[in-house]
């Protein structure tokens, strides 16, 4: 096996038994670019020698941190001191920024090698799309807006990769993609240095190839009770609850038999499986989440809109202009919805131990425009609460299909548990 | 009278009528900032040429914006292209971001000159204080943690000065100094380029030395409403309560008298004005606050704690461990009472056209170590209500005491005009 084939908890047992030096790692990983990239087309900024430069840093350090010699990709909406940061805008190519936003210096503090930025759509949010490929499907789209980061873990580019949600940009591209992927409760990780659109919705969020390996960044951020690490349950234990959710009729076959695949998997591996119906708060909470998002997007993209009219893609300069007409007052009722529906969706755990949901609409969309939809995230997102996809299936075109599940607010350490112990059930390519 | 002297409303006509020029503002201010700064130490970075040859640029542009030709103060924790940008850390001593903040980008495109760089606490929240005085009592503080920028509009220095207020760092220095001040609804005015240190809080404010000044950077900022800009209403027409809130027993008696003399003096004008008692939630309303801003702080300095350890204060290691124990049940109860009390205190307008309680338990303390406590502004903070600081008498030390008026959520440019009308009634030192 290839350094570059290890799941990102074998490599980081390997570099701390010392079997793997970061190097050898980074190099694995490079070679495994050079090969998938023509096609993959996930990065839009790698040095090769920047990367190997710094794994023989890592190598000669005292301590091993919770990334210890990671190679990590980089979403490019996410500053680093050494690299350029272009948010894949015309405002801002060949920018450097000169400083690490806080989620990279942490990273690089634990040890990770910043293996380059990957693409994104613009601003990660729209306008011009990556040129990144699904690499299930050169014909296919990835999912945005964290394109590049999801494909550059399900190509085994990198084990681990950086993204961020606001609407579906890290959930639904681990569904198309066929990886793993996290986006924690909001507000615990720091957006410091990434060019930011909603701050009540922006999120980072992180691509792996194994459940456990969601761990790492999650340990590196201090996530809310990562400090005690919660064993796993075992499968009999676990409850888990199967919510269609407001937008059901919007899912394709493929994501509908995920979901009843999902959820027969885990019954007959023992787990308690019931269904549950959102009460009716839950109906509105999609439309409020797009006037959170357009609402503050309208002072997110001012200062670009000011200075660089013309390079701003037309779609932001509608935001700014709040051409979709949101008033004050949709945008109060839209906070106080979240508000309620996060409050009666905590109150479903305890006796829960999650909630077993669609991920995305279906398969990746042909071609590179359409990024999908992201319908079944973007209410978890205004949750602020912990969701982990989970590859499941492939559908009618042979594209992978998962689900997600989601946790209570500051309940990452147990969802990430949860997602150790039932992946390997759920993931129907696992082992 | 000097340029300097004016207000910003008054110059910002001079500018547009062509009988003042940017260049001649700005020299006057210089000249006010030779004059005060010895004693009120109000700025870290200042460079005159560097502000003259904005200003020429300015006076040479075509059209003439929000904030044409207004010299602004720029607290030092938000990143400014030309200037350094240090927190008042040991970590950032002549860190340049190389990058506008999208607030002064903002500002730049609508005309302003941004002066300097004015003190503040270490990263807008603890640890090391400005070195700045009171410009009213050098041996009192000005307040914190926008200290440099409240002094400098209260000293003259400027017509315009930009802090932010994450408990009560916009408000409470406005009252110690005798300045107005606003700090708008959260989140419409981009946090990007200024340290974070609470996503939930962190909010944007700025100082003038009239009511009418506080609207110019409402209008730069597209802040809800201000499109319309509405009149202000005849003060027969205003319906204004008197809330002492849940810390009343915090104020002192010279906060006490303000609030009284505030009713008084508009109930003399010809408002109605009446009290009234906040509904239980409010009681827990602070402690909320403080638990929401020291978790958010675990996040936001985490880099500085794993990079620069013995160069972090104290205080902000001490918050990265959550020495206070705060537990993420904790954090979840205090977000949804601030969201049940953010529904509770909107329900009162448009009943009302605002709210009138104080900004600050009394006078500014004597010496510079204690800023001053934010009981009477963090609950707003919270509530993420607009807020304006209005001068109103002095105290027993012959310091000045101020009130605050306090709107719905994005009734930003109504309560822009409740202030107008009644700034110049409540405030004992106008006209």
């Amino acid at each position: 096996m290839e350094p570059f084939e290890l799941t990102a908890t074998a490599a980081l047992r390997a570099l701390h038994d010392g079997t793997l030096t970061a190097e050898a790692l980074t190099r694995s990983c490079l070679g495994r670019i050079a090969d998938r990239e023509p096609a993959v087309r996930a990065f839009v900024f790698l040095d090769a020698a920047l990367a190997i430069g710094q794994a023989r840093e890592v190598d000669k350090a005292c301590g091993k941190g919770a990334l210890h010699g990671m190679p990590i990709g980089i979403k490019d909406m996410i500053d680093t001191a050494d690299m350029p940061t272009t948010h894949n805008s015309p405002i801002y190519q060949g920018h450097r920024p000169g400083q690490d936003a806080a989620c990279v210096a942490i990273s690089r503090a634990e040890g990770a090698v910043i293996m380059g930025k990957t693409d994104t759509l613009e601003f990660a949010a729209g306008g011009r799309r990556a040129r990144t490929s699904n690499p299930e499907d050169e014909t296919r789209t990835p999912g945005g807006s964290s394109s590049g980061s999801a494909a550059a873990v399900a190509a085994g580019m990198v084990p681990l990769a950086y993204g961020t949600q606001t609407g579906g940009s890290t959930i639904r591209p681990a569904s198309f993609c066929g990886a793993y992927a996290m986006k924690p409760t909001h507000g615990v990780v720091s957006t410091q240095g990434f060019k930011r659109y909603s701050h009540t919705l922006d999120t980072i969020g992180w691509y792996a190839r194994a459940p456990e390996d969601l761990a790492l960044p999650a340990r590196a951020f201090r996530l809310w009770g990562m400090e005690e690490a919660p064993a796993p349950k075992p499968l009999a234990a676990l409850r888990i609850a199967v919510v269609e959710g407001p937008n059901w009729t919007r899912a394709e076959d493929s994501a509908r038999q995920a979901l009843h695949l999902a959820a027969d998997r885990l019954r007959r591996a023992g787990a308690r499986v019931e269904p549950l119906a959102l009460p009716p708060p839950f109906d509105s909470i999609t439309a409020a989440q797009r006037t959170i998002m357009r609402s503050e997007g309208r002072g997110a993209f001012l200062a670009e809109y000011l200075l660089h009219h013309a390079k701003l893609h037309a779609e932001f300069r509608d935001t700014v202009e709040n051409k979709t007409g949101i008033a004050a007052r949709d945008l109060v009722a839209a906070h106080d919805l979240a508000a309620e529906c996060r409050r009666l969706l905590d109150a479903l755990f305890p006796e829960l131990d999650a909630v077993l949901t669609p991920s995305a609409i279906g398969e990746a969309p042909v071609g590179l425009q359409n990024n999908g939809d992201p319908v079944f995230n973007a209410m978890w997102t205004l949750l602020h609460v912990p969701c982990i996809a989970i590859p499941c299936h492939r559908g009618p075109n042979g594209m992978p299909v998962g689900v997600q599940i989601v946790g209570p607010r500051y309940g990452d350490a147990a969802l990430l548990a949860v997602a150790q112990a039932i992946g390997p059930v759920i993931d129907a390519g696992a082992g």
